[in-house]
């Protein structure tokens, strides 16, 4: 049997991105980590810089899964609103906090540049969070419960990111083989299925690709015990031959 | 006063994108479309390959937008499950159907391929539903209600869209004007904080980046109305001439 792994949702916050000016990055880069550690990313959900918007969304996905990761809407302008709304969510106070705000001053002193109010926004973190590091711009992130906030610009986030996964406790990382078949979708559906009920704990994704006019079908098996996603790998091979895929 | 525009979600169902195994590229096309029709998109969802999770994503969306756009899970095999998600979140009875059956027997006997099962649960629509036309692989989309179902493949899903959006009605599209800062976002805030007081009936994005180790913020300035963006724009150039820009 298969033990079930935690849960995720990513919760990406900008207009940005539902406006189409940005094509998001953040959620593809967290969910090749979160496979790799054993963490399920069962939901991705985008949502704009509304304050009601991103309450409801937050408290939902807070109360479903296991862990929930914001990207965005942190950094130190009028529509960044994320820091509040999870205060909100989970009904604690917010202010500027002495170690955010030491932080900051350290980093803007050494650069030599003013500490103005803006830049005092980035230190208001909600009561009893834990701050996540930023390496890269020193704002830091911070976790609310099972919520890990973090900054939306790509680099800032994969740098967050990587701090922050080492003190999350993963599962049991799924494995992954995939099979090309140069023959379109609906010859392979078949044997396919009978397959997949075969190896019900195992799951046999199938991806239709047409590239230059001519349809074929990419395979990916996935499931936590090696052996079987190779044993099941075989068995597709046998049904569908490397000699017809020319 | 701005009239309120059609609002709308995107759903995309697939695993592939959860695992990070593939990166979507529907949500940032049709985020572009919409927003060049006047219809504002208000939220994107991913879910996997799951009928609870679908079904209850279907009912949500559709509640609260005008549309609601879904991508993905319409094919042949076993794990394409949608459109039987959408007869049950619509409680709809599915079958095949007549003119749906008639276009892809059509496409098979010209192609002189066999027409077996799998390729016939593409013929499978939910009752009362009007088809979406298909030109790339001819299996149609279908609209129920205000949801319209098409396929995940990028190309099949542009087309798709492309046959749809005249049938539905959009609103005043949103004018845009980007100015690009060579400054940190820090130093922006408080100014352009202001400046969107003065201007409410605008949406003003700041989108700090770093490149090559340089901070930089982008503003993007949003409207209905082409002239009041355009006063905007002038402001905030005066704030932040192009001469403080190298």
């Amino acid at each position: 049997m298969t033990t079930p792994n935690p849960t995720a949702a990513i919760l990406i916050i900008g207009d940005e991105i539902l406006s189409g000016r940005t094509r998001d990055a953040n959620m593809y880069h967290l969910a090749g980590e979160l496979t790799r550690i054993g963490i399920d990313l069962k939901e991705s959900r985008v949502v704009s810089d509304d304050r009601e918007a991103i309450v409801e969304a937050v408290r939902a996905l807070s109360a479903k899964y296991t862990h929930v990761f914001t990207s965005g809407g942190i950094g130190p302008t009028h529509d960044d609103i994320t820091a509040d709304c999870i205060a909100a969510a989970f009904d604690r106070s917010i202010g500027v906090r002495d170690d955010a705000k030491a932080l900051l001053t350290a980093h803007y002193e050494g650069r030599g540049v003013e500490f103005n109010d803006a830049r005092m926004r980035m230190a208001r973190i909600p009561e009893g969070a834990e701050l996540i590091d930023n390496p890269v711009s020193i704002a830091p992130g911070f976790s609310v419960e099972n919520v890990h906030v973090m900054a939306g610009v790509p680099n800032i986030f994969a740098a967050m990111v990587a701090g922050l996964l080492p003190r999350i406790t993963g599962g049991k990382p799924l494995l992954s083989q995939s099979y090309r078949i140069n023959r379109p979708e609906s010859t392979v559906a078949e044997p396919l299925g009978d397959l997949a009920k075969r190896y019900p704990d195992l799951s046999m994704g199938s991806y239709p690709f047409n590239r230059d006019g001519a349809f074929g079908t990419n395979i990916v098996i996935r499931g936590q015990d090696g052996a079987m996603v190779e044993a099941a790998l075989m068995e597709l091979a046998t049904l569908f031959p490397a000699e017809e895929h020319s």
